[in-house]
């Protein structure tokens, strides 16, 4: 039932436009210590892309009284596609209209999520030109290998927090296009997460529920490596520099991504990960469902995720008092 | 432009048949040194699989009286797609008619490539369900990791030798729906090799022209290891199993997959490989286009292939004594 | 001053002995999973190696009604060196004697540490020879890999629990002529763990306080891999083959060492590791020593370490209700 | 017989003074391609070390007219080994006196190896101290991981090439207390390389026959990586940065060592490499021999090594018409 949801019309996740209370600190992170390239700066953000993101930037850096993100925007397949996907969400009523884009892209929609998440979609996008000291050797790659700090290769998933799985799944699946491809669901037949994909990788976002019952908070975003080597030496690399390491490296049950978590400067969340030769090519995919027996048997070889995993997110929530939801077998991974 | 053709209607590279001589000493290196999972015999035919393929095989090993290939099979998106697809490579001129199917796959579609390779396409798969001891501890991988061997994950890509690049690229491309990412074009202006995908992965299928202008011959196929380090350790297992190595470990420029090439006893080459995480995630992907000044270069590292590598294909050509393409230059990656 | 205490007497750790309730279950570990190999059986005993252990064997494998060590073995550097060494130990109080050897080794001084574990000196050996079907295709490595399980190298380490560090480090480095390289000294002064070395590896041997006080007990042994990547993937084939993981794959602060343990069917703990290109070359390194402070902060990246691992020894204690040692900052590495 | 010549007086080789008509341009090579750190600069020479040498350097880069080696340095274990092993090779007529030592070591034994190679000895070192700047985060590295270029870790080894094999092998076995561990020996009886170590590495210093039957040339020394992947994206560094590779990654069948080599920009060969848990742990290691039909298989796993392997030393020998060696099987690894 799932395949035939399955809409082709978003191409992929395109890029996330971060937010920062300490916007220098956050720049030299993304730049020196995960080796990123500035492509551009205005007002009060940095443009920021991967070694082999082929577009203008899979990150806007934006000042900010407080962490969190901006937007997180898509990229439609065709012209068409754009067209047609942005009708489908206009009717469903999570339309905020179009506009003239930003850096890097053209027409824009914009639109919220169920969680109140600001989402965009595009399809003209410029491609990244590197300058001649930066152009490649093979010129099947984007820019030169920047060999500083960690390298990232390009962005890969974006991970939510959301105060109702449910229907913020269902608004992805049957609003925006994507597939499922593994879930949690907790004994009281609540969902508790989910990652969903547009593409042959296995997820390009995931969401859990918020422990706050917050709506629309941030939880993480992720670049790739190209070998586990590489995120294990990106744990030194973090060190070296007091780069806090929340949890990691180590290999996630769900997606089976190997993965480390550490803090930007500005307090959000940000991964490092690599996946392997691990795609999902089937197109009747049916999602692998968790359960909370399942999950309380915590990451792939047993590590027990600490405490901050669960309810971290950003902007961060102080001083609540409220009720909460019980995310003890609940991994955002 | 080419954005445009792409179809969504191919889901992905799904199996080959490999004809062997030599079926017993095949059969052994693909369970013991490769480490893949025999799934059923029937007739001359054993169907294997890697550890985590998710269908019934991916590998049809069948005696014959000589080594080459059966067929490559594509599994299509949907049973529309199949419908459709069939329908258009039926208008073209290449259809050979559906048939029931095979084990492991339901209704197929069979069609030539304009070079004579037979092709097959189908929907209707059935799921690989391991057996109790083969369970794996993670549910969402296929099969119990096997430690034996090379430990192949899964069918990555074909590679095909053709007496016409330019004919077989258009075909796939107009007719079949995949798209190209990378070519070879020499000086002459000849097209001497192309990459094409089906899928966020930067090749399923590649073919370059045959040394000996012969029609419909196979180059070699592809299983995906999670790392390099898994290839390397490949390199050690083939030797130390008396494997005759061809090439490699090294690093290719065009699509720069880190490879290894070796012959299986029945002389078919076999290739496992690992890509990292390059990805073509881009819908407009624009062709790289090799220049024959610039393939004459090697290897990404410098390395130049050994004379076989352009020349040898099977079945193999004896006592062939007419004219013959140069491809000194070609690399079929 | 240490380094004058340098003896070059003894050559390397040379094999442990390790008993176990259930020796077939524990033989298959040993063969199936480790991916070890039988050189012989006697008694109650198998003798195993890994692929590139050199010698007889590097692990004897004792059935036992409880598990532990039986005893640990090094090899002199030479017969002269034999003898002195052996002089000096007797002269020290700690002989137990000369025996005639055992399966794979000659005349042998037994002796006792300051804490009763069973230790043997001896330097006639016998250099393993594979079998014909085992013969490598590299003639400068023992064994052909035997692509099977986790395929580890060699013996690296090993590590006991001791009732003082301060005693059994003086003995080591004064009586048995060994370096320490790494230590840890708690906030009280009091010594909670010492790394020490016969060789330019970082450390042969390590020990840590008892937490039960009690005395001669075994924490855990280690065989070598050659990279990180085989370290984890030994973390798959341990789930895979539903062998408890206690902690890891993970980095210790001490040593650096890339860890992974596990406890094998007899309830000994079990680690793999690799140490990349760190070697002792300096012939007058000052041990390291860790305050209690440093040694709060975890491992390496962060990780805090259960429990067990500061308590669980073997033979294991039962029903113990007497004073403990406070080991949460002390990392048996 | 071998093992009773271990004199244990020489702990490791120390340092090598390069000599270079580029000096800017191969000390932007060696900082910020291979990742080195300057540690002082007199007249002219840069005095450099990898992140994990413990000395004040490793590498001494002199500014000269031509390519080659100014000297290579060895590192006793102790004051009384100095002294002996000066008094051993003074005795044997190779010896050119004592004097004060250089930047970063004291009072220093120079003497001539066979072939002319100028050597040195010493003891008193000056122990590395990172600035605060440099202060690794663990305190048993020497210095903050650089994250930049290669990363290479420590000085591994040297390499020479000799008008004759057997004298110099004798000399550094007898007279200077090294142990052979592998060696080449062609049909005709000529020694044409051999492996030598003073540690439990399997080698510290190789050399083979000079292909222009030269006296003192150098062939290429190397620096240490943690793992094969790292000298993989070595390699990707060295083709962003134009850096001639002269042939690898690949394995050596001698030593199993993984290897890459490249030209500095002064035309000196350097290599980096990895070889991963193999140790010499046995004090009576009889040393491997390989033949010459065994050497002309290539590579471990089959590669051809280019002409200029074998041929290119420093400094370059230019227009060189009388005999030569045949060294076409024989590997300088």
């Amino acid at each position: 039932m799932r395949s035939t949801l399955r809409s082709f019309d978003l191409a992929h996740l395109a890029h996330v436009e971060l937010l920062t209370p300490k916007p220098e600190e956050s720049l030299n992170f993304f730049v020196n210590i995960m080796g990123m390239t500035e492509t551009a700066r205005r007002g009060d953000s940095v443009y920021l892309r991967g070694w082999d993101d082929y577009e203008h930037h899979t990150l806007k850096l934006t000042a900010s009284k407080t962490a969190g993100m901006g937007h997180v925007a898509w990229r439609a397949t065709s012209p068409e596609a754009l067209e047609r996907r942005a009708a489908i969400i206009e009717h469903a009523g999570f339309g905020k209209g179009w506009h003239d884009g930003d850096l890097g892209h053209g027409r824009t929609f914009a639109f919220n999520t169920t969680d109140g998440h600001n989402m965009e979609l595009y399809y003209e996008t410029e491609w990244y030109e590197a300058p001649p000291e930066l152009k490649p050797s093979l010129k099947n790659h984007a820019m030169r290998f920047p060999a500083r700090g960690c390298n990232v290769r390009r962005l890969d998933h974006l991970n939510l927090l959301t105060s109702n799985v449910t229907e913020l799944r269902v608004f992805l699946e049957e609003v925006v296009g994507l597939r499922t491809t593994e879930m949690i669901v907790l004994d009281s037949g609540v969902e508790a997460g989910a990652w969903l994909t547009a593409t042959n990788k296995t997820y390009d976002i995931a969401f859990t529920l918020d422990h706050y019952r917050a709506r629309g908070r941030f939880h993480h975003f992720t670049y790739a490596l190209d070998s586990r080597e590489e995120v294990l030496r990106a744990a030194d690399i973090f060190l070296e520099n007091d780069v806090y390491i929340e949890t990691g490296p180590h290999k996630h049950a769900v997606q089976q991504t190997f993965f480390l978590y550490v803090y930007e400067p500005g307090g959000n969340r940000v991964e490092v990960s690599n996946a392997g030769a691990r795609l999902m090519l089937a197109p009747d995919w049916q999602p692998i469902v968790w359960t909370e027996t399942e999950r309380k048997k915590g990451q792939a070889w047993g590590l027990k995720t600490i405490e901050s995993f669960h309810t971290h997110g950003t902007p961060p929530i102080e001083e609540y008092t409220g009720p909460r939801n019980d995310v003890s077998s609940v991994d955002p991974g």
